[in-house]
């Protein structure tokens, strides 16, 4: 259950405290000069470190790729890649190997395996996007030659919410503040929002979104792979998150029929919808205008401050994490976001291949 | 990409105004009795017709079980299954034939597969729920067998919604009004702004809650088919759904960490939290607590009133369907939210029962 | 476990004295046309009783589409189809409730799954492969657009054997006489031989031999689902199949390599092999080569004699088997080896198409 | 496509020149402990350079296990792991790159994916194979908690031929000689045969017999993935094979059913057959007898010698491949049958076990 996607597949392995982390990208088509700039790019949006705002530890995440590329391309044979742990501290977590910190993964691994690799978290640990950051900036390679381009940003911080809607931001913006939101004044709130958090010892939510621009219509697989359940199934994957909505979402729900329907129009660019609360799928199949969801993240449930809890033996007693731990999980979740959507996109672009001979 | 699940599996086939709609449920365990009254009941809480809210096609939808059962027990092969047919009213469609419904699957199954059975919208038409509903009945009776309750009820309309929470409420008063809300004054109002939206020839739209009880622990399969990630997947597969979040959702991720987190404390019962906001679901594995979530139904796009739209050859026209629609799809939803759950609880339990040997 | 195929997929369902045989075909391409004459004569050529050397039941074996057709031409959409079941003498197997015939699936059906479906031979039964042909047709009528053939004939039945290579046969004649073998005076020898069996309450094995023309270069997926690894699992999956070798197979493994390598020469149609020992698949990929291999039936294990076996008890009994059965399984045989050569390479030419973007 | 398996999966990486040959297992239960001396022993069963009838190439071929392990145990989380190449002389392979090998999959590779690493062969190198045998030793483990084992031996090379059947034999003694044939006399002639080959820069094939015992009754999934179907399914995909045949083969098939038929009988140890044509596999699923099946492997493809074949240019040309390769596969291959066979049985064990709840 490791693996992720019908034909665009990723299957993942490591732990945050063993010898890396890293995957095989089954199903990449042949061809892909593979950008290693890019990809790195992406992994360093990802890394720990990045800012004042994120866990302090560092971690290079340099990407070693393993097999699958010659002479620059991708061969269509499986991609093997590792990025190598070098930065963990597991003295840190000696504390918790025997108790279980609260909304934490620690308790529901011991009783479902049986035993648990307590060492930051182990298999359950966020460092395990890493391998979803790889796939995705591949993904991301494949889809520019498709003309698809995927932005997600902070769209909310505890109460602190983007104000316009994404039309009216500059998507190019994102990534010029460290909070990776494009709205300026509400980036500085967010970002002295996180602070706060950080020098409480306490953790705070918020919701990312996602743009997703220039997908060719036909994208979708109904009934039980529409477009938007599996990039659902994608980000309700993601390490904390809550909830996923896609165009109007739980807002769009308190609409009439009248006033939610998206009218097709005819234009010089083809036919277009006057509104898009549809989100760019109607009946699971893209229909060529935006994709636009949300994806909500609670407040991460590691806290450097006591905790009643309980431990292995069941009994009753008290926590205090140490290690260095992200206030807010956002803004590195961006390009996690972003990466799970580009391996869904790519995977129905395939999926799409097959529906005529 | 007509299967779901991945032990416990339903393939599903049919248009709505085809031969009729069935499936085949492979992966079934042995031994299970088929209690074909219980089945029923569930294809009747989903049938149309069934109350003045709903639509007022009449179909008896009773399901033909055409294999895998042998002296009324699941014999461990796979179960086939029909059910008819017969109130079509194929004719309502031909206006439709070279027209496309705004926000509705017209347009893009058009544009996927270069044509399209028009007639009561082929296999994007929510009739096709009705395998699922089949599939989801047998489950129950499985997770009867292991203590496993669900019941999903409906929790907004338009803007109306259930005051109390969950544990508040009795769940055992879904079933006693038409709209299924177990808070009686609320299920009025509802009712009362279906009915209005109906005489408007409009539709409305809104949320189902759904709570999953005595699920053991140990469901899940980190890291992409975390438990919540898979019921997600079956909820956003749903025709018209539009949102999933479980546990404290959207709105939880304005709490801080220390607000959010579920404190472990010893009970006589066992290990439990103090607060739900995990929803039951900790690292993507069920904890032991209540499992619940909410799905997002937009206001379904077909209305029987004048819209813009345009052809087959692209040109701008005006539609007027005929018909006999649901002016709000939740209450007929409820039991598609429950097959739903409990295929992917299911499930979940054999996928676990090899996680050791 | 009843889903065959990566892409082009067959789910079946069906048991031999239940309501009928049948299955959902998902993944077949929008825009087939469904030659239904096509489709009905492949099924004739798989019916009992068509001959005096099978079975004597009747069975009309006329196919019912369910689902996914419209307008006579595939939709993209699921396509749900049945046969249902006429002549079944449910009686004649009473005898057969409690009892295990050597050699057939009955003991292991029960042991299994705690209890099986006598009748028939239930699940086991070879009447399942119906299911197959019908997804097998139209496999075939995708593979006459890209100019593929596939022709399977009796190749031995017990000790008689072709004795020309199959580029020395008149494929054509396969079906010029009752036990589909293109070689005149072999064929009646080997009716004689079948119809000897039968005279003794007997049954009689052989071999089949399947040729694939006009494959495409570049089908098949290395590692795990090499060309010919899928052909082989498709073959081993029929009733009564014991082996399979493709190209040179078993004998070939006498020579040198030397002898056995096929030396590429530069012909006036392209690149060419001067022998064919590799079977038209070089490292797990079609080299345009035609592919051809041998699949081997056990004589089927029903007798109509008494053999000694145990009972539900596990107590020493005899058992005298009634019912109509055949006396040799092969020349039913060929149009299901031929089925399931045509999903297979339907299969890797849908799968090849996504090795490119 | 590189994923083997149904719930004990293995996805594999690399290519022989390549960094290293890897892969991931998952689904692996939790809780077997890692034996590494076990592990690494069948490495050496398999790696080039082990005696003077192999490769003289010089791997050590220690397997690096990445996560998914911890305190010595598997934790239900993936295992990820990776063999380092080290010694590669990729220059051998220069005169290889614009060049297709005969009977090789250069031509096919080059074809499929427009481009392909040559050197030693790349992803279709049987270098690959050493993923399955890491995957398959980790299944051993398993096995040998549920009593399973399994033994593969050298039957036949070329003509020469192991005259006794596998319960005269003492299997115990397989690993007593190079070439892995358990007949004393009939090993030594392999020997001297294989050396023969190696002298003329030629190669030989044969036959791999392996025995699997101790297999629990109730193992195999009808229809499509019948305990044999999948075990013919994992030998077809291992490099070099033309055929499979389990049981009493192609040759039981000139039996009459009278003959073939296995009669149950009754004894102290519970039901047993007088007989086991069958190969311990009734209607694809395990009796409790003992599993046995053939394999025959081709005389692998490179010579070192001259031979005609073309070039990328698709122009005829000459070869004369250098570089160091095994004149015999057949000894080497033993732990890689061996390795398919039990994560083939691993794999239906555990699917075995959700038949029931």
């Amino acid at each position: 259950m490791n693996t992720f996607g019908h034909l665009f597949k990723l299957t993942s392995f490591g732990e945050s405290h063993g010898k890396g982390i890293g995957g095989i990208i089954d199903g990449c088509p042949a061809g892909i000069n593979l950008d290693l700039d890019f990809i790195q790019n992406e992994l360093d949006r990802r890394k720990p470190g990045q800012s004042k705002i994120t866990t302090q530890r560092k971690e290079s995440d340099t990407v070693d790729f393993l097999s699958g590329v010659f002479e620059g391309k991708t061969q269509g044979t499986p991609i093997g890649f590792a990025i190598w742990n070098k930065d963990q501290h597991s003295k840190d977590y000696d504390s918790l190997k025997d108790v279980y910190r609260p909304s934490h993964a620690d308790y529901t691994y011991a009783k479902k395996y049986g035993s648990r690799d307590h060492r930051g978290g182990g298999r359950s640990s966020a460092r395990e996007t890493i391998a979803r950051v790889v796939a995705g900036a591949i993904a991301k390679l494949i889809l520019k030659q498709i003309g698809v381009s995927i932005n997600a940003f902070v769209y909310r911080v505890g109460n602190i919410q983007v104000n316009k809607t994404y039309p009216e931001l500059d998507l190019n913006k994102i990534d010029s503040n460290i909070v990776r939101c494009p709205e300026e004044g509400t980036a500085e709130q967010m970002i002295k929002r996180i602070e706060e958090a950080g020098r409480n010892h306490d953790t705070v939510g918020g919701v990312i979104q996602c743009v997703i621009q220039g997908v060719p219509i036909g994208l979708g697989e109904p009934v039980f792979n529409k477009l938007h359940a599996d990039l659902g199934h994608a980000m309700l994957g993601i390490n904390a998150v809550k909830g996923f909505e896609y165009g109007s979402g739980f807002e769009g729900t308190k609409l009439s029929g009248s006033e939610h329907n998206d009218v097709f129009i005819k234009t010089k660019d083809g036919v277009r919808t006057k509104t898009n609360h549809s989100g760019g799928v109607q009946g699971g199949i893209s229909n060529g205008e935006d994709i636009y969801f949300n994806v909500a993240f609670k407040p991460i449930a590691t806290l450097l401050k006591e905790q009643e809890t309980i431990n292995k033996n069941e009994e009753q007693t008290i926590i205090n994490p140490k290690g260095r731990h992200d206030p807010c999980v956002l803004p590195r979740a961006v390009p996690i976001v972003e990466a799970m959507a580009a391996m869904v996109i790519v995977d129905h672009y395939l999926l799409n291949k097959v529906n005529r001979i």
